[in-house]
């Protein structure tokens, strides 16, 4: 790899410079913004097909508008590496030195040309028709624009948004950024409408976006530079709201991109030449496999099982599934709502809908788990991944899954401590047609077997104690193994609570009676969490109660050993709070 | 008021005694059905608009289908008085003695006819496209029908739905019942997008339901028995999904519903004769009086304020403010996530957004709440209504808000204990341009002064205690009056805590250090809340702690005083609960 000493990159420090290169110069920064997004990649990973196929509209649009006056938000922002070289941070990918010294997403810390943190979908129509009715009270009259893609128009907020902008009175600018993808294929009857827009170069009649009152562009490509510079030219001071749909190539530039879109949509670090990861994937089980386990068996046992996901299965390894089981396979789109109200009419249909989310993404669906599942106590089953602190960009973190879910009635959430009981507590949840229950899937490395009885029934929940002295530990899921080097050098007595929200009364009374603190260790915030819990039902007993977990603050891109010790999770940490009792 | 004797709905036990009637007595049952709708609503309260309107589709629907097999998922259920008359529950409307027999939502517990607990709008397209997969994957082949109003239509998950709806592979009916109105006005795109349809009599090309690949059927008279019965034979038993747009007429049957939609949505107890109130409304100041106070102060000089609302107005009294500052008004639809992503572009522009949201329907944008404001720490300012225990039916209860809000990093939730205090502080929200703050308005009665001191900055929280023995009563917002009653009780030192999620460590140890017991007294659920933070907080301290608020459970029209008892929210309660320690 070389630093590129004679890119033309190297001499833009700001959009500003971008306005006196040729169409031919632009396309050369086209191309070494291709070269460096691929090398960049290639060592670190990342969000490559939305970056590959986003670099002439991101050029264009910079040529055209001036930012940060002229204002754009970009959905997700999964595809801004092209808009941060350009932005002044062009060194982050020039240098692998400087690899490091952005961040993936959006970032008003990084750059005044960066507005928001933003890492869900559909949120830049809603936020950017916000931005525009500022704009109007205040008297300004810069351009607003949101750009999203079709994948993130699936999204219930999306439509909320393009619903609002279309009544702007001044000017705003939804840019569709149809590449004709999802992270996987994208899906419903919005895929139909804008195939019917884009087959007929814009004009056909049939069409949601000037039945809503839009004034609708439409470019057929929308790689080529001079086409998506006139088309920015031509909606630029328009006072009044524009949706303009470019159609863009996802992998634009990279062979393999192009011909396996998903797998490429995100990448860990691979060899440019062979396209293949250069850290080995270990084919052993993991709380993904064991989960897409008990499904097929309980499928070929005859259970009436769908698998429901929202736009993810590469998460959940649900692709060969999808391939072996088409019938009982569901991806709704990037529709977390969607999926939870389609698992609770499954549920009572008789069907047995087993929900796989991202806790993150989950949080888009907090009154479907509510008003949907829990009032009407359907026996949705729901396995969530990505629960617990984590060194993601504060958009991605994983801590409120508890908040959610356990804190709603009816809800069951379990914990499994090992991959044996993580099967144990899916077979069970399956077979039950009681209550929803959800299952937090370890995020950290857990035992396959467990160095204790499983349970085969999780309707009582009963704790797991291993007898010790003084101390109790109740360490939650995979926190466990933390628990057991604590109750090791304590000497303590180390419980398996199994749930992180039903309490099993009965044992805490007692662990009270026997000890003198108790302790509880959770992957997740503390606040709104199953330490406190344990705290306000042990409120009246005479025995100190700590809790741990992460404060409530959101940690951006924090290595995970740093969040550990910020928040007391070692042992030492944990044994040294004890002596200051 | 008679019992109607003479009536042919007494003759109705169930849909299946409508398939002999005639046209002619079937417009019978229609107007029968309409004047107990009003004679029930003028003595009790109730929906009343979206009934009147929906008269003809519900007798069309019953007289066509076989319901239960056949299934109808009406959206938010507050139309299904006219369906609930059909399906045996007749003598609830016919019979004042019986009025309180049904609740005023579809309830499964009712009826075989009703599939779901539903109040929250959007999700009954979802809802029927589990349905409908699961009907698949069991090889069955009753139809599944959802019916939702163009306001409805306004929440994103109504298009999630569509949107898989639309490539749904077997029989799926999608009713639009179009009236034009939401619950006030209905706004945005897709209104534009209705109108052009209904102008065009179903016929224009700019169809966005044709886009997406729906069959779409049209019915220029929804309150036309025959077009409605023709209309939905022509729809049963298609093996395809079907969008059928249906123009009715909300509050059809009722001259002054008819000339002002929006206070005839739902109404409190009124004279049929004069159309006016029987209960006086009071004319003093109340949380929501104040609260509009301190904008059109804060408007007048100078701050560049948006109220921002998602189609509940009227909760608010926002109707006069509308009209008297409509620069500073915005009603975003159903679209609570838009409303709060809206707030966080109006906040990053330098604007002033304060929105008004319901409890109960916030919960459908906890992730705005959380990925839009709370991680970008935006000053957006929220005004809470409805958050505390009720009598409400379980699917509107606002027990959650804490839940949603404290568990959040940077958002800092005030519950003031008097008008004064929320006067206090939502001028400092305003003013204060560091951090979201959200503000719970008293749902109880709360003095219009304050007995103590009123801080006027809350950036630091810091408890307001009057000095008492043993015990210190840490009493939440409108709970305070209670902690007042007890305190008198016991003697106990009282503390007014201010903010649900912001804890006051110092004084907190100080109480610690002074007495023998805390309670905390919050008026929302227990689980996720206030009172387990400070146990948490006080866990290694020498002290008790008592928490009270709702157990983790949904209510169901629970009257309040029965809500309180099983809660142990009595200063009787607490007392023996202090005797058993």
């Amino acid at each position: 790899m070389n630093n590129h000493n004679d890119y033309l990159l190297r001499k833009i420090s700001s959009p500003q410079d971008l306005k006196n290169l040729s169409i031919s110069e632009m396309e050369q920064l086209a191309e070494e913004i291709r070269t460096l997004v691929l090398e960049k990649d290639a060592a670190e990973g990342g969000h490559l097909g939305p970056d590959l196929g986003i670099v002439e509209a991101t050029i264009a649009y910079h040529y055209v508008f001036n930012a940060p006056t002229d204002k754009i938000v970009w959905d997700v922002s999964h595809q801004t590496y092209p808009h941060k070289m350009l932005t002044g941070r062009a060194q982050a990918w020039l240098d692998p030195e400087h690899y490091k010294d952005v961040t993936p997403y959006s970032n008003p810390d990084e750059s005044p040309y960066d507005y928001y943190s933003i890492g869900h979908t559909s949120t830049s129509i809603a936020l950017a028709t916000g931005m525009a009715k500022a704009r109007d009270l205040m008297g300004g009259h810069e351009n607003i624009m949101a750009l999203i893609g079709d994948g993130s128009m699936t999204g219930g907020l999306a439509f909320e948004g393009l619903n609002n902008a279309a009544i702007e009175k001044h000017n705003l600018v939804i840019v569709v950024n149809d590449n004709q993808w999802s992270i996987d294929q994208n899906v419903g009857g919005l895929v139909t409408a804008l195939a019917k827009l884009r087959n007929s170069n814009g004009q056909a009649k049939e069409n949601p976006f000037t039945a809503m009152g839009f004034d609708y562009r439409y470019v057929q490509n929308g790689n080529d530079l001079s086409d998506m510079i006139a088309a920015f030219k031509a909606v630029k001071d328009v006072d009044h709201p524009i949706l303009l749909h470019i159609n863009t190539t996802k992998g634009k530039g990279y062979e393999p991109a192009l011909k396996d879109e998903e797998a490429h949509h995100w990448v860990v670090p691979f060899d440019l030449a062979t396209d293949q990861p250069t850290t080995p994937v270990l084919d052993k089980p993991t709380a993904k496999t064991i989960a897409l386990d008990v499904l097929k068996e309980e499928i070929q046992m005859g259970q009436k099982i769908m698998a429901i996901n929202a736009a993810i299965p590469g998460v959940f390894n649900l692709d060969q599934f999808k391939h072996d089981y088409p019938d009982n396979y569901t991806d709704v789109g990037i529709a977390e709502q969607e999926s939870v109200a389609f698992a609770a009419g499954f549920a009572k249909e008789g069907g047995i809908p087993v929900l796989f989310e991202n806790s993150t993404f989950l949080q888009r669906a907090f009154d479907q788990l509510s008003h949907d599942v829990a009032a009407n106590n359907l026996p949705v089953v729901m396995m969530v991944a990505g629960g617990g602190l984590s060194s993601e960009s504060k958009t991605h973190l994983g801590i409120f899954d508890q908040v959610m879910i356990s804190n709603l009635p009816n809800w069951i959430y379990l914990a499994p401590t090992s991959l044996a009981e993580e099967r144990a507590m899916l077979q069970w949840a399956i077979k039950q047609r009681q209550h929803p229950v959800a299952i937090k899937m370890p995020t950290l490395s857990v035992p396959t077997d467990s160095a204790t009885q499983i349970e085969t029934d999780y309707d009582q929940i009963q704790y797991q104690i291993q007898p010790g002295k003084n101390i109790a530990i109740l360490a939650l899921g995979d926190f466990y193994s933390l628990g057991e080097n604590l109750a090791q050098k304590l000497g303590a007595t180390l419980v398996n609570p199994i749930s992180a929200n039903i309490l099993d009364k009965q044992s805490l009374d007692k662990l009270a009676q026997n000890h003198q603190v108790i302790i509880t260790l959770e992957n997740n915030i503390l606040d709104g969490g199953f330490g406190q819990k344990v705290a306000s039902y042990l409120g009246k007993q005479n025995i100190k109660v700590l809790n741990y977990g992460q404060k409530r603050i959101y940690t951006d891109q924090t290595p995970l050993a740093q969040i550990y010790r910020d928040n007391h999770l070692t042992v030492e940490q944990i044994t040294d709070d004890l002596k200051a009792l």
